[in-house]
């Protein structure tokens, strides 16, 4: 029996790998991440514009800006019962479909180690996704790495402190999960001199794709902003309207 | 006039994006770097799996450990003139595929600038790609980050001390072309307590893949070094044998 966690990208239904288009339609079973059973999440979408069969929704809580929260903890243990479940009841395999890629900020970690936690016999694997920040850098025409440069990716859930540690000592910083810090960012990349260059991303692939300058007020918790490397000349690329390629 | 990078992913032919499969049908030429003009890259295979055109080899150095060197920069003018040639000659767009990202340490970048130099109404577009360190997460089981984690991403080429610097000051640190260093990076690694953890990997996806325990030699110049988050407690999921999925 196993489980295999396919990142399907950040939003636009073409941003998965043909990998990841096999393994889900070769899967017993497609499973998907939704906030509300009676919503179609990101990841769902994606997996719809490619798999014919129905996939099967588990409610499960995305937004870790609570820690682990007794809410989200049972969330968790109630998505890792079923999947056991079908595996027990003969699912060769179940296929989770989570958004970017399963092995980075990915709610396909917790659920694997839960479902391992009740099967030990229980085969993981993953097959990796496009991450918001390589489809932003997309979008926006901004090279994230060149030549000796170093990049950081970050959540700022972590703390501003880690993000402005890591604009001291990296090229590129790439900071995830904005949300509510958003004005507090702005005000210390404006400190930074650092403002202009950085690009702000979110909904990307999706009809209410925001991509540009930062915003002033918070953000959606999935949201993204890269600090591109001092001195590095702006490539000057304009920025791709959506839909472009 | 579109110039579109195309991000081909490491090495297995199935790690493109559904988008990057459809960008390089539809455009008007597909090019390929390669070492020797006799010779089929990395990137080549890729195209050839999913392309029925004949595709355009355009010798490049991929390797960027003497920084710009006379040859590379001629490589890269000459690379250059006969991309804006076929622009000119009334190619609607060519699809430059690049391994992994076309954001990320890519040659991509260089050719882009030179192009742009020849012919300023060149529009620039890109499509992301799986990046070498994601394929090695997947291969070997290796989660990149979780909940507050940072990742550092850089290359040993930058120095053993950024490479240091980084241990300690983010969580999961990724380096890039080890090479010559490598042997320095496992006596660092195994200094720091670290050295258990970390999992290498080479020609990920191909033939002769490598991935596990870091080499005590010198290793390729295209290789991957993940140093998982400290005291995270690994994952214990097992390496998949290559081809598993």
């Amino acid at each position: 029996m196993r489980l295999i966690g396919v990142g399907v990208g950040p939003g636009d239904p073409e941003l998965v790998t043909v990998k990841g288009v096999r393994v889900l339609r070769e899967a017993s079973l497609v499973v998907v991440p939704v906030m509300d059973a009676h919503e179609r999440g990101r990841a769902e979408a994606t997996v719809r514009a490619h798999v014919d069969r129905e996939p099967l929704r588990l409610v499960f809580a995305l937004d870790d800006r609570g820690g682990a929260t007794a809410e989200r903890l049972s969330a968790w243990e109630a998505a890792a019962d079923r999947v056991a479940q079908e595996l027990r009841d003969g699912a060769e395999s179940v296929a989770f479909a989570t958004i970017g890629d399963p092995n980075i900020y990915s709610t396909f970690t917790y659920l694997a180690d839960a479902v391992r936690e009740r099967l030990p016999q229980v085969q993981v694997s993953t097959v990796p996704g496009i991450t918001a920040m390589q489809d932003l850098a997309a979008r926006s025409g901004t090279v994230l790495c060149e030549g000796t440069e170093s990049l950081a990716l970050l959540p700022l859930t972590a703390g501003l402190e880690v993000f402005e540690q890591a604009l001291t000592h990296f090229d590129t910083v790439v900071a995830y999960k904005g949300g509510r810090h958003m004005p507090r960012v702005r005000t210390l990349l404006q400190q930074l001199g650092r403002l202009d260059d950085a690009v702000y991303g979110a909904a990307l692939g999706l009809p209410d794709e925001q991509v540009g300058p930062l915003p002033e007020d918070a953000s959606p918790y999935l949201s993204t902003v890269i600090v591109p490397a001092r001195d590095r000349v702006s490539r000057g690329s304009k920025i791709n309207p959506r839909g472009d390629l």
